[in-house]
């Protein structure tokens, strides 16, 4: 087996690179075999947050080839009864991570074949003076695991036993509502660090609803059903449309509307943020 | 084509790590060939700070094996009617970027050979629903060419059409005053970690105005023109000959003239910042 | 040689990667040969703080393939009279470094079986306008000679002249106290993500005292003598035993006695911090 013939693994966690926790979990998956090729997706993940988890997978998953392993360890319940599972996506990509919401997006958007427990007895880091450790999956148990499939010392079954893929547990999607003229949706992530805001309506449902690049478009964005921003607000195809320091509407990297300031923070400018509580109204 | 025979790719961008945007940029290039290597620049130049980012290419460009593409996205203009460019260097690398400014270093103080603007009827990454997105050049333009660049895909000439040097857009580059025992410059940039500001001065220069290492220098720090630091300062070799907290003046990885305090911050300590408007003023 | 037959290479400094610094020592590694494999450890090391260089190594450097060579670059001293050198572990380690208390826990609990201090008459980068640079030994002299080292261009010996383990400079290292039904420790490191504190006292000699998963233990935490907390709290497995916004004690990824709010941050909570100024005491 050469080394092009094992998958990448890329790693997202809620970790940072503050400490030593993600060059202890790297040196594992080295240990396990030195030609595995690791690469950071982020250890910025918003810390306990499953929703995001699930969210930069579902974002970055699919641009990978084909074959690779993500490992997404945003594990609140670490060392407790949830499951740490590996799934296996319709197309052909490999999910390592505790099964509690992180694969919301992915199982809904882009489907999943099978999923499997890990099994701690056959799967888990032995020595090292590591066996009494209950906290740190991602070195233990997640990364270990991770680093055995792609190497080829266990197949997908010998991850542990499969479940029912509707087993899995998922975080709430919401859908949005659209009629002509008018559109409905709620800001489900941000980017932290540009401060924009991405609503859970697709490109193609808002154009179908009448919304054209160029228009000036009403804008109502309420947290829990208070008004917090109503203004007229150009939509168009990148923020060098608009005049650095004012809002748009913008097509985003996914494909869907989203909202953003230009050279500056939407989140910030505004004192916005995401979640189900915080809908926004589009208006002709 | 053995795999070392391919450039190594290195990525800079104002993205952060905070989401999955550096992760679907090094996926698609993954995707375009499973062997080329990616290595982290930065992704903290400042939001939208082409200076920055032309700053940060100079200083480390040279460091790095001939051939190195250097990929750099600061990117305030994206989708609107800037160019998207590789310019090759005299000394035999690539960058690809933006061309907004972020060239004005290496052009200046290296040498620019040749510069192609990027087609996008033929260098943008095609399918994943990526198709009507305007605002994410640095996966679907800049990293996707980099990657057919260092894989052989396509050559040089392969990127697009080859504008003249000449129309490359630069920031303005400032020189410094230099009579015996005088020499005035700005401060062009910070270390924005230790908080150390760095001049446009060379140490060549300082010391043919007369200035050694051992010197007590008089400096005077003014923003447009408003002073706002007056001290006698220590001109050594490095951190280590100044009392913990007392600032001083020493010679950067650069080999120009800079200040720091001894474990602590310039910038914090005395509330200073670089630009045009910094001047610094240092007299025997 | 094979690639694979050549070390991995671990950076841990305190540079973040918010500017040129990490881009440009890397660069000079892959010049002196394309084929080393880099990874990244942490460049988040507090600015000048030595002893937690020295933690970070000590947690993670296990963790690797026998022969990684860790380069550690936290540097207050850098341009001054303290070594620069490479120290061989017992069990088979590299670790590349100035001799300034960073090599403390590796010394005492894993073991140092000889030092070299690195000779710059012949490990030193040249060219590329370095000659007169004293103030980045992380580009110039660490990266570069653990490179060399890796590469095989030097061996052990070719690093420079050895002198005595025992001369290796090191920070006091505090041990607990314990008898049965209490214990007295200090929190020597925390985990600056999450907000956890780390003791000095091995679970072994907690369990020892009497002290057992599932206990609520007397908890004293005083800073300089003043106590700062006092509180009841279960000691656990992991986490999620305790209610979202608790204190709890576990057992953490070294085996030692740690705390943590679960789901939050207990540094943060209760204004704590580490030190040998900080003692905290368990009682039954």
């Amino acid at each position: 087996m050469s080394k092009y013939d094992k998958p990448i693994l890329v790693f997202q966690t809620d970790f940072t690179y503050a400490e030593g926790a993600v060059s202890s979990m790297y040196g594992v998956v080295k240990t396990v075999d030195r030609e595995l090729e690791i690469m950071d997706g982020t250890h910025q993940i918003p810390q306990y947050d499953t929703w995001s988890a699930s969210y930069r997978l579902y974002q970055s998953l699919q641009f990978w080839p084909e074959g690779t392993i993500y490992v997404s360890v945003v594990d609140p319940g670490v060392g407790t009864k949830r499951r740490a599972c590996v799934a296996k996506t319709v197309d052909g990509y490999y999910v390592v991570t505790p099964d509690n919401g992180s694969l919301t997006h992915v199982k809904k958007f882009i489907g999943i074949e099978s999923v499997r427990e890990i099994d701690e007895t056959v799967n888990r880091l032995r020595g090292k003076g590591t066996e009494g450790v209950a906290i740190f999956h991602g070195r233990d148990l997640f990364g270990y695991t991770a680093a055995r499939l792609a190497s080829g010392i266990i197949d997908f079954e010998g991850v542990g036993p499969e479940y029912p893929v509707e087993e899995i547990v998922e975080h709430p999607i919401y859908e949005p509502e659209v009629k002509p003229g008018w559109v409905k949706g709620i800001f489900e992530i941000n980017d932290p660090n540009f401060g924009n805001l991405w609503t859970n309506i697709p490109l193609k449902k808002f154009e179908e609803a009448g919304f054209a690049y160029g228009d000036m478009v009403d804008v109502s964005i309420c947290c829990e059903g208070e008004e917090r921003f109503a203004q007229k607000v150009l939509f168009h195809q990148s923020f060098g449309y608009a005049k650095k320091g004012e809002p748009m509407i913008y097509n985003n990297e996914l494909m869907k509307v989203a909202m953003a300031v230009s050279q500056g923070s939407l989140c910030k400018q505004y004192d916005l943020s995401y979640g189900a509580e915080w809908t926004v109204t589009f208006m002709k």
